[in-house]
């Protein structure tokens, strides 16, 4: 088995650069001291996202493939929430010496296929030992001659609409952290409870958790469709509807049974969860009483779905993935910033990189 | 004294980006999923270095201030050795919860000074927590119009210049371990070995390798000069200058005399590190028996000065901050890639991340 101080940094290289995919945008790839990327409207759009072992993933849970996957969906998820086309990413790597080539080799793999949906480049990066891994991607994307579809622009009167999957990564940590769901890197055999079987939805759940697959058409879509506003979801529904909402001066008013879709996925995962762990707490707080309430938690407050959550102008046509979910209001002098029917939501947790 | 985990993230966000430059090609600066900067020639320059704790820094020498000059600088660097100006940086931060939020502040101030010189705005980046601190930088530019400078495009003939500092940082690195300079975070007061007093020119090498201070305007000019090859001295003169010598398939003659101009500096300081270690291995390898060959060591084989490489037609005028420093040969069946005054150099040992 190699391992990575097997190897010079050059040498991992070899190993690494050919798996990425150039992207139809790159100019120049990784060799030089930089590369070189298209900007055809005289623009481009930037994020960054780090991923940190132990905090963002757990090598007991997720294969290098599953975060290079999940490294490469989060990061153009951002990109594809600013309304533009991905084009390309560079990575920084920092990877103890005892780590497997293979999981670096997987990785690789990984933010190929992540990126593979939307033809978007992995371009360079930088690559350095250190005690444990982190894994930080920089994206870029193309704006296509539109405006970019910031967070600032909802106004009373528009539709509130989503895309993508809801609580999904939530509840597939949940099932994972109650050991019912199996994954390539648990170490030993994990007990099935009560003899419950594996199901379909479980692993879809926890696939959401290890490799979410973002909406990334629906956000060039919906700013071809003229969307007001638009972010990704990454913290929590509710926590990141209120971004909207403060930015743009407004109240997002979301409809309590919008988000039911998945009510029968996220309920046998929830009783499954319920069961393993005593209906004790697994993550989300004191009270989860119920197994509504442990639904609703994930569905409301679980982080890292990496859905799309936009405002559209009254009457718009929503384009293919967006379902309407609430309204914008004017709001008062006070108020929440979010409500459910028009309620104020119960306290929800929302993740906090430093508190989590 | 205030911690990082005292506060949110967002409160922590609050305090930094406030301190950071926006930049004159920054359309839309932190805050929304991404950022939006103006690439004017339809094409931009990206390259990614990380920097890791007790790999790249220690902090019992180097402040947040230090470092975040350091990561501007060296990411700086390599946008200047293409050629471009550099325009913008994002930031990925991994900071374990019990830093002070001075250290993260003053990297950020750390940051704005290192962009100060070429203008570049600091738009955006993440923040996670993390057992050890991680700083991720991504920095772009602008090749107004230029065709980017490569390390493969030097041709026998050709003079080879350099630009910056050669060995300082090195030489700084030495003396730090020594014990021989004293920094604004040392615990404990450094002992003065045989009463030697700190010297300006012992602070100035420690300063090169702290918080170096490429000569960023240097890679613009070079390329307005017509410069046929050009990279950032990171991991060592003689490794870099081989890296244009193999891909652009020729080798390159230093001059033996060209690299003395700091002579006096680093003899005083190998004089002083040989003292203060027995004339013991200060991190170079076995074999440095003589003050010579120590800063022979640093100046061919010392990583991190930062300084620039590049190759010109014959006949050019050299750009201020220039100096030729050798010439292009063609290269043979077999041979060294690079030589020093027509003669293989011994060994020297060059930077790698997995076996340094």
């Amino acid at each position: 088995m190699t391992r990575v101080r097997d190897l010079s940094e050059e040498q991992i290289l070899e190993r690494i650069v050919p798996l990425l995919p150039r992207g139809s945008a790159t100019l120049l790839g990784p060799g030089d001291d930089a590369a070189v990327l298209a900007a055809p409207d005289g623009r481009f759009v930037v994020s960054t996202d780090v991923l940190v072992e132990d905090r963002h993933f757990r090598t007991r849970w997720s294969t290098g493939y599953d975060v290079g996957r999940r490294a490469a969906a989060q990061n153009l998820a951002d990109i594809a929430a600013m309304g533009a086309r991905p084009t390309a990413l560079v990575t920084s790597l920092v990877v103890p010496g005892d780590t497997e080539l293979d999981w670096v080799t997987g990785l690789a793999i990984g933010l190929a296929d992540g990126c593979a949906p939307v033809g978007a480049g992995a371009v360079g990066g930088d690559l350095s030992g250190g005690p444990f891994l982190v894994v930080s991607i920089t994206v870029h994307g193309d704006l296509e001659g539109r405006p970019p579809v910031l967070r600032s622009g909802a106004r009373p009167g528009d539709v509130v609409a989503h895309a993508g999957v809801r609580g999904w990564s939530a509840a597939g940590l949940a099932l994972l952290e109650a050991g019912l769901v199996r994954t390539p890197l648990s170490t030993a055999p994990l007990e099935v409870t009560d003899g419950v079987l594996l199901e379909d939805a479980w692993e879809r759940l926890v696939a959401a958790y290890l490799r979410p697959d973002p909406p990334l058409a629906a956000g060039v879509s919906a700013a071809q469709a003229g969307a007001t506003a638009m972010l990704d979801l990454s913290d929590g529904l509710l926590r990141d509807a209120g971004r909207i909402a403060r930015a743009s001066g407004v109240r997002l008013d979301l409809d309590a049974g919008a988000f039911a879709k998945d009510r029968d996925a996220l309920h046998s995962a929830a009783r499954a969860v319920a069961a393993a762990t005593g209906l004790g707490d697994p993550g989300w707080g004191p009270g989860t009483a119920d197994i509504d309430g442990l639904v609703g938690r994930w569905v409301w407050g679980g982080g890292e779905d990496h859905g799309l959550l936009a405002t559209f102008p009254a009457g718009t046509e929503l384009p293919a993935g967006w379902t309407a979910v609430g309204r914008v209001q004017a709001v008062g002098e006070a108020g929440p910033a979010v409500t459910i029917g028009g309620e104020a939501p119960a306290d929800q947790p929302g993740w906090d990189h430093f508190r989590a």
